[in-house]
């Protein structure tokens, strides 16, 4: 039985991000999806009102798990006994940084696999940065994160849908 | 009849981006240049002051309007019913993040083109922070900036020429 | 009124290429389709064949007009007196080689702009080398070129629909 | 039960090619390892060459399963009902070729996921075209292939040990 | 008599920086290591105690000398009248900002060159901000610093070894 | 006395190699040109008469020696005690095939360090196949290569100048 970790801000989810859930819990025997609390990064939302949203909205796949971690990602995965970390790569801006992040798992956890799955073009544009961004100037975002995860943004940034 | 936008921080305006100007101009028939503000980031010049000397400097070009803008770049080519955005793009360093800004606006308004202009070599080195960096060290900028720029930034900066 | 050009191989014309043309036939007044000929390269089809390919996928444009031209792009450009090429690049495997070109054409012509147009993520995969590999190993493209162009490719490499 | 396929030309094996193989072999329950017929190319050694060092090289491996094969990489999964392919990647080198090669993939059979792992960074030189060279220049290469396929390289090129 | 200038945060020092330091101080007669004061980054580490920390780790390279400076690297080259600057790059992530980082100093002072020393790919990894963040997070960074670093790391951010 | 070696086709010899070579010539106490012979490759002048070439053209620089070399280029570096090899980069091209280059060196010989040289801005262009290319297009190339270059190439492909 093979199982992987997904883990990431989640800061909102994004369409992005549920893509490539749906492609790794259709791989993995056992899909764990793993919130990184950062307490050193202002977040939009709390780890668990991203929780509550993710939960709903993982709930079509049966075999994802959903966790709040505040340690290195290698942690999870010795105390769960994962040997696959899943990371999703877009072509330039991400693989420089993700190839390092993937050594730098490897120097402390040997054992541990980072693989990377290439992100659907049709989401490359979806960077949670970039749809905060556009949700506080008044961007139109229904295209880019589902309807729940839409409305808890413009609730959270004033902003009339 | 082609307008085109040219959006940026220019804070401060440089060679670089006065080069870019200059060659939009003489290709569309009205460039909007368009400064763009953005209320959460520090900035070493007020739009106005932005304003001002562009609109010094952008005195040689006739069919050059300026513009202070505090909402999305697409918003701006919706209303004005432009349909061409400029960027300028230097090797490696923007690409994939101007890649994945055009895809977004295309998200926002599939209507609306971003083109990318090659920076001139000349002006590689002339981004905005790397200038102010460099001032604040005591370093000669009169190479990179205009000299109505680099007085205004000495004395921001309470720096002797 | 402002003129453009867009060279290519076309060999074959892809649906990626039609999607270029067909954004920057909406920008520009004219259109300039340049099918480059390479004597030194091996071809899959003759530049009249591929005239005559192009022609007929672009009659709906008015604005369009298609040339064979076995000189430099910038030779084009000067006797047709236009002073903007448009290319299109994808995200890292073309835009080194892209802005060495656009540099080399600049040495050569230093009137004449190169303005990249970012690919369509849909059409990321449509490079021409690719799809003469797909159909010589049988595989389907009837989504990655026009009906006619998948046909005379499967003529060429006398490959069962 | 999960199968994953290992695709390549294997011309010659190196040391950076049975690493990849040994940690993925580790991951998947079975793992085809492909050598794939390329009958364009000019290759140094025939693919049942490649085939009996390569048996010899994997006897190590029980989960492993090797293969020659001369259509498309998703012909294979889809007559072995295999969902994953892995390809090494690393950094700058492959990565644009390798998203695009998995578009292209993807394209042809959306079910089947493309998975990159990255080179372990003490095997990142140990491309096959280099090693090629580097024995017909008379380098030493007992660090880059296994002892066997030294011998095979030396023997085929004529060159003393 | 060639000398060159080994410029940097430290903050802290890493074994990749120890590599590269005892590889330039090879080739070249003396090695500057200068340690760049910037005053607007949020430091861990003073700059005098990274003076100290560096001091005792150089001991063994007698052709190294130790300075602390704030103002631009060209300067110190200037009041030096050294010629060369080495700065490590690693594949992707460097190597952009690098580059415009070298012409910017061309451009400060044309007589200055800056030269790149490949980042063995041993010590890829080591980030001096991932190996902060992976100390705060309770990693085990042994393999990444010296010891008097690992402790003096372990110290500021009070976590036991 | 620090020695260096800078090799490479020089087929033909551009402006941009002489800026390598005149800053190169700068920097080290002795510059080791090295004409390295590829028999697999087909070439535009003969080993010889590109040593003719530079010969002419390195006239001015004391320091620089000039050779024809047939095998690898870390053999010259042992034969001659060169322990430098110096290459010229320019941003996103050639970075990731040169880091590959420098770490088989290093694979070779660990004592033989290679510095990466960037590239002046104002010969990013001046790729020798490109050269190639435009003069038998009958394009202008006075501004990329010396007069007694430029003339070798018109007379090599008959090209009136």
């Amino acid at each position: 039985m093979l199982e992987a970790v997904f883990p990431g801000s989640f800061d909102p989810p994004t369409n992005g991000h549920l893509n490539l859930i749906e492609r790794s819990a259709h791989i993995f025997d056992i899909l764990h999806v793993v919130i990184s609390v950062n307490t050193q990064k202002v977040n939009t939302f709390t780890p668990e009102e991203r929780f509550s949203m993710l939960s709903e909205l993982l709930k079509p796949y049966s075999n994802v798990k959903l966790h709040i971690w505040d340690r290195l990602t290698v942690d999870f995965c010795e105390e769960h006994q994962v040997k696959v970390i899943v990371r999703g790569v877009r072509p330039i801006s991400d693989f420089g940084y993700e190839f390092e992040l993937a050594m730098t798992n490897k120097g402390l956890n040997p054992g541990i696999e980072v693989l990377f799955m290439p992100t659907d073009p049709k989401y490359l544009v979806l960077r949670a940065s970039a749809i905060r961004e556009i949700v506080q100037l008044g961007g139109d975002i229904t295209a880019m994160v589902p309807p729940l995860v839409a409305e808890a943004l413009r609730k959270r940034f004033n902003v009339s849908g």
